[in-house]
């Protein structure tokens, strides 16, 4: 049940005056719950619980955090109806999507709770003493990656469970032994209440730590900067707007010890068609473009907003059978009244920059806030010099720019923002000859797509979501996959520790069974 | 020769009009040569080139750089005794200590190379695609390291070679596949020219692209603030003080497009001395730490400037007993008179600070710019309670932190700002009594030794050089061992990308003969 207050761990709080709702956007209408906005000294609680449960935290073994994964995991599922209903009325996505995302999400907490039971995640290393080398004596070194404390989340708009409350950066800042505090989004409360309830379940039943987990409503900026300046506050996991995720970081790297912001921010997704895949795929290319810009009504981080080629036919017939496909498209429903919003501004203040021209929009009538997808294009050198069309709209939106020639192509990938992802539609001997232009693309990006499209991000361990600047904060860091969790994480030596004060992970005795570098070499053996 | 003038690229240029020396302490004489501090103009060219040559080095096989790294090497083995008498004239460090440096420095250069040969580095990870997955297909996903680009490196002042020119910042950034302009040291201008020459001259030797080294002369802040604010640099690797570093940081943290700098800044490296420790070992521990106070003139950045114990007869034997031996330590000279004026300085600020007690300082005359090592003392209560005791006094200082008991040691270590290094002495039943201690150092720290001297960082793969603000700006990262090199590169996917246009690091066949984790289980295998 939706109460509307926060969890300060375990205990639901309703201290402070400011209330809000959530809104239905299918049906125009508020949703009933009234949620409490958590007050200065909720935050301070929830930082204070998170830090001590850190103290223990830090130290449960992977076996003990693996439990409470799954649990966390088990009780989302348990959630039932309650979760998908709360979840499609606070999103007006469908209920098809809740359950895909639901399953995502269950998927991730479990794929973590695998890696930490088994523990070869932490790299351990070590480097045996030598005590008669000269001219000193070498010591016993040895290496783990620890937690780096308690971990903030902000909850994405466009993802109520996979990027949010129990999503990937909860799941793997939890799995590195760091207590979470999560920023809940205004936009779906409820939904994350009713998700906080289940991890609020999960750490009951498994024996975990008071104030591992503490859920905060907030309905403007308030909560979020006072989270991010807390002294006991370690690292920040942000998925959402440009402007939203520099703010933190900017606030996070003011702080007297700054810490890091992992921010999964713009990206406009460009996608690259060569001349011979459109000669010889313009009809098939057009047909799964007009799908991939309007998948969840264009609000996926890896939405192609930018498709690019070189003028001639086969780009005129793929423009023009892209714009017959896409209006054949029933327009969705957007996330929120704000979001079709800025969705109607920026196609508005883009269709207003010189050059840019409206191929194709939907024109027949909408229903309630729903997303009239469009399809636009511009001549290569107008779209060089205007930096303003390189600029994200959010939603079902793309841009065909037209080059002049290769190295039109190529000076305009070279001038484009960091970007999530690059595709590349090509026939095979194609790329070869556009080498220049497939480098150029790998270095604003940080996952390259071959004859498929951006949307749809596989959660596996070879997978790359964040890129360069925009597109995240650190280029380091992946927000999808297991190895996600090295954001939460620092190396840390011992030297000449006493076995038996050692944790398990570099024990003499290997107790755990993990793979380790000794003296450089990956082995399973004890000392 | 030295000459005076920057590296920008392969070419010597003295455009700029600034002109300066580097001093002799020990002499108390600048040296002869004059260096031209880098223009705007050779900042820009500089950076241009580097980004040039970006384009095909990151690409260069581990081979070429293994042979690149190694060649660096040999050439500043080459330069034989004018590097060292160079070292030794722009420094005041012993012949010995710069011999031992430039073994340290050739030996992270061949420990690079001998890591990207091998190739496993780079963490390639191949999932490979399932067609018939239910209800979307699994496309064929495959990640692998790759270079950010530019790195700017700024040499250190207390260490000319191991962490300087073509010291482990240089090495790692090269190892890597980038680019890296080095900003010279003002104080030792002319051992980084010849280090410099040894670069260029490998470079040279072993086909690298022009720009791939640059090495800029400064004597102020200006030319690192250009190439911090430079958009085509991608990182920053910094070792200094925590005031230089943080700037620097600061500045990164600004831009349009943020960057990472790895500062590694300052450090206190407190020691907790326990009761039976003391009362076994007094005599031995006094001899050992005044050893470690001074050793290369207090001048290290894992000088332990904190010696904690608990108020007794053990600890007021082990503060007279060190307090004997340190004045029997012959002074050394410190680097420059403007560092031994800040030691002097700091050491009075400490001084005037209420509750700290000089136990002994060297009194009698001392040569040009040495300095005389001190012993202070002060009650637990009243460290606690002043920030300003926490501060680091760069040079043979240290102070005795006698506290009432376990509880106020434990809360002193709370309040401790982030360390390179703790340091638990103790006999090892006395470790288990004082757990809490030990945790509350471990979140400090990131490097923990036992019953040794924080002095002396061994490059080896389980070495952690780094830990929390402000010993380092992110302690995800280690600056010392092969590990060091993941500053400078980030994850890459591929999806569904033809197996001939793959790097040879994810090609089916496994040219490299690589560790690769194949659907997440470690192998050398082919696909």
């Amino acid at each position: 049940m939706i109460t509307g207050k926060n969890y300060i761990g375990a205990e639901r709080s309703a201290a402070g005056s400011k209330i809000f709702s959530t809104f239905n956007p299918v049906s125009n209408i508020e949703n009933e719950p009234q949620f409490y906005e958590a007050s200065s000294e909720e935050i301070d609680k929830a930082v204070a619980l998170a830090w001590k449960a850190f103290t223990c935290y830090q130290d449960y073994s992977g076996e003990q955090k693996s439990e409470f994964l799954n649990a966390i995991a088990d009780e989302i599922e348990a959630l039932g109806d309650e979760l998908i209903n709360t979840y499609c009325a606070e999103s007006g996505l469908p209920r098809g999507r809740a359950m895909g995302e639901r399953g995502r999400t269950v998927f991730q907490l479990r794929s973590f709770a695998e890696l930490v039971k088994k523990g070869d995640w932490v790299e351990a290393s070590i480097d045996t003493a030598q005590p008669d080398r000269a001219p000193i004596p070498k010591p016993d070194i040895r290496k783990m990656m620890i937690p780096l404390g308690p971990v903030v989340v902000f909850g994405a708009s466009n993802f109520p469970l996979a990027y949010s409350t129990a999503g990937g950066d909860t799941a793997a800042a939890l799995a590195a032994g760091c207590p979470v505090i999560v920023k809940s989004h205004p936009m779906h409360a409820g939904t994350g209440e009713l998700v906080a309830s289940a991890i609020i379940k999960a750490a009951e039943r498994t024996g975990m730590p008071e104030g591992v987990f503490s859920n905060l409503n907030s309905s403007g900026i308030e909560v979020g900067v006072q989270l991010v300046q807390h002294p006991k506050v370690k690292a920040v996991g942000f998925t959402g707007s440009i402007r939203g995720g520099r703010a933190l970081y900017d606030l996070a790297a003011k702080r007297e010890e700054p810490i890091p912001v992992f921010a999964e921010m713009g990206s406009v997704n460009p996608v690259v068609f060569l001349p011979e895949a459109l000669k010889a795929r313009a009809e098939a290319l057009a047909k799964t473009y007009a799908g991939s810009v309007t998948l969840g009504t264009g609000q996926f981080c890896t939405n192609p907003g930018l498709l690019f080629g070189i003028k001639g036919a086969g780009l005129d017939h793929f423009i023009k059978r892209l714009a017959e496909e896409i209006v054949l498209i029933e327009p969705g429903c957007m996330l929120h009244p704000n979001i079709i919003g800025a969705y109607e501004a920026n196609k508005g203040k883009a269709l207003s920059q010189k050059g840019l021209q409206l191929v194709a929009e939907y024109e027949q009538e909408v229903g309630n806030n729903m997303a009239r997808q469009a399809v636009t294009t511009v001549e290569g050198g107008t779209f060089l010099d205007n930096p303003a069309l390189h600029q994200e709209v959010f939603g079902p939106f793309t841009m065909v720019v037209q080059c002049e020639d290769k190295a039109q192509l190529e000076a305009i990938i070279l001038k484009l923002e960091g970007q999530l992802t690059g595709t590349l539609i090509a026939e095979e001997d194609e790329a070869i000859a556009f080498r220049g232009v497939v480098e150029a693309l790998r270095n604003r990006v940080g996952r390259l797509i071959f004859n498929g499209v951006p949307t749809g991000v596989e959660v596996c361990p070879s997978m790359v979501h964040g890129g360069p600047y925009p597109a995240s904060t650190d280029s380091r860091f992946t927000a999808v996959g297991i190895n996600s969790i090295k954001r939460w994480v620092r190396p840390f030596s011992y030297q000449d520790w006493p076995n038996e004060l050692l944790p398990a992970a570099l024990k003499n005795e290997n107790p755990l069974g993990i793979k380790r570098y000794i003296n450089n070499q990956l082995s399973t053996e004890t000392l």
